[in-house]
């Protein structure tokens, strides 16, 4: 159980236990961009934003030593180490650090929460989005703020990056809806980018990833406590618990949990699992502990969450497809990067066909494009918990010199 | 899109188009079998019960060449033919009829609808569950329906056939939850079955399964209309429409439909997808046209769905190991039947490998066993879609001589 409890605490960011931090772990503390207008893909406009980011290593002169890392759903700009005051270690702090695989003695790595971050009311995450408080209005802006796109979240990462003298990246790397944006900076902003690595990642949505992605907004559409994304009225006084559709979060958080998993880690997990459950067996309102376990784990990661900004990461994730235009290849014959391509073998939420099409169509388009598999029993879960598999392999590529075609 | 009508159509037994009788259907109509008390696996009772069934062919005057097809979660006993007022063909008419693989001129080939069946609504279902009226209080059981399991599925049957003069079966056949029903037949009464065939099965629920199969009833579980599962007050004069958490229900149904499919099928039939949705990039209430399609679909199989059938039979597939006790080896090792197990190759709901697991396990404790996996792009669902491709191998499996043990 203790692997599983890591596993979600790394995916949600909240430790059970607020662990205090250990002598060698690297410190790291939460910066924030205060950003002015902000005009979206789709054309609307906000008047102003804000977004935490992190950082590790040291810029050098050059300011060419500069790795943007990108994050998932679930997630945010904790890439690794642990905070001062303690909380749980950044997803990735296995090949994160001095001397690992993406080196920050060698490295200025950085980090930035994206709008409408899962998690508002994280103490450690800085987002702007629907919960957050319109100026005009000095309401929520709810629904009415604009949808948010993944190039939407490139943008602002490019003018977070900007503001500190960084104008090109020696590597975008992200997992999930990370490798989403690492993907859209390398077509978006070709000069700027110089390798992207693609972790548990695609190129496009397709039909069938619409239809799953909905999946996790009809149980926060259906609660009535949602009220078409008007609920911030029932806002009460402790400010770090959320508020609206509870219901409808917890049980959108079980779907995206066990959807990001694999039948092999989850029956290992519960190796004494009794089928013929007693309590299940004589009575309908009972359960499974298994199905406690799981509705207990999604409460706990509900508490920082916002269920309209659920919807809009759904929506982000909905609508991508690499260069924002209608043709993939128009996308992605942008690129100039050489691309890396890691998704993980067992992958039941983003089948590693979709990261095999984004490398064979890149081949075919004349790109420099890598692709390898990362094995592992956690599914899409793999990308966090087995990345230290391709350490190796990472810091190869990063490492490797390239010709620029300018 | 027909084609994937039809597959819902089948699903659901609903047919958009009330087709009329084709000249060359075999034309089959409903018949009911009135029971009085029945005890349950978990010791309660109910006074009486009723269920639905139909046959095709004809029992010989040995009354051994009975050929029992049990359902699926979704289906009903309309295996193949078409009602003499129209209405879907049955599911698995591609192998049940005069010639066919499964042939009615040599076997009585019979069905029957299961307790709790999830279309109580359905004027084609007979079956008895929550919905129906207690008679010792003329109101609806709700959930002081005992919870109900596979094997009080197969006791029903059992009471069925011998009201037939039935006392042993050529073979049980049976998909999905129905190769749930085929392999505890074998089991439960081994000195009964000669032959079993699971499509799309498995011996017994692992702890990924239990968890996958709650998402369809959390849904259900959060809508403020099911209240507990005392929503039949609120029964409108129109019988044939359901009622309580009809959101919940969609939802439910929404789901399940999905997870029956695989990316190929889906992402085949909507060729025409614009990922960049012009209405879902500038509204977030809008959605994809692909959405609304699912949605559309799932409220059409929720029209004579009733929310607390769908729970109990999420409950009784939560329950299920083969012999209905701890140990799983202990349940096979009842079988004299020779057994069949027939999974779809890209089934994402019910793995291939847990029928290898069944069918391995009947091997290593020295029972006839055979394997073959389904070709297919419709995942869950090549059960019955893809089932004709298997017609030879079942057709030769159901002739082979048996040499029995007794």
């Amino acid at each position: 159980m203790k692997l599983i409890n890591s596993v979600i605490s790394a995916l949600c960011l909240v430790s059970a236990l607020s662990l205090s931090a250990i002598a060698n772990d690297q410190l790291v503390s939460k910066q924030v961009y205060q950003g002015g207008a902000f005009t979206f893909f789709n054309g609307q406009q906000i008047d102003q934003f804000e977004v935490g980011w992190q950082s590790y290593g040291e810029l050098n002169e050059e300011a060419d030593n500069a790795i943007l890392i990108t994050h998932f759903f679930s997630g945010s700009s904790h890439v690794a180490g642990r905070y001062e005051d303690g909380g749980a270690l950044g997803y990735w702090d296995a090949i994160v650090g001095p001397g690992k695989a993406i080196d920050t003695d060698k490295y200025f790595v950085i980090s930035i929460d994206t709008l409408v971050n899962q998690e508002p009311h994280n103490p450690y995450v800085t987002t702007t989005g629907p919960a957050s408080i319109n100026p005009n209005t000095g309401q929520a802006y709810a629904l009415e703020f604009p949808v948010v796109t993944i190039r939407d979240f490139v943008n602002v990462q490019k003018e977070v990056l900007e503001s500190l003298g960084i104008e090109r990246l020696h590597a975008v790397i992200g997992a999930s809806m990370g490798s989403l944006q690492a993907l859209e900076w390398a077509v978006a902003y070709p000069d700027k980018v110089d390798r992207m690595v693609s972790v548990i990642g695609m190129a496009q949505t397709d039909p069938w990833t619409l239809l799953s992605l909905q999946q996790w907004a009809e149980p926060i559409l259906n609660d009535p406590n949602w009220d078409q994304g008007n609920y911030y009225s029932q806002r009460n006084d402790d400010e770090t618990t959320s508020v609206g559709p509870q219901a409808g979060l917890r049980q959108s958080i079980m779907q995206i949990s066990l959807q990001a998993m694999h039948p092999r880690a989850i029956n290992a997990m519960f190796s004494d699992f009794n089928t013929l459950d007693t309590a299940a067996l004589e009575d309908p309102l009972a359960v499974h502990p298994q199905v406690e376990w799981l509705r207990q784990r999604a409460s706990e990661r509900a508490r920082y969450a916002d269920a309209n900004h659920i919807l809009y990461l759904i929506r982000a994730n909905q609508l991508f497809i690499a260069g924002m235009q209608d043709n993939l290849d128009q996308g992605l014959a942008r690129l100039q990067a050489s691309a890396l391509f890691m998704p993980a073998k067992n992958d039941l939420l983003l089948h590693p066909s979709m990261a095999r099409h984004a490398h064979e169509s890149l081949l075919r388009l004349g790109k420099e494009s890598q692709y390898v598999e990362i094995e592992g029993d956690w599914g899409h879960l793999d990308g966090l918990v087995s990345i230290a598999t391709q350490a190796d392999r990472l810091k190869t590529f990063l490492a490797e010199k390239r010709q620029r075609s300018e």
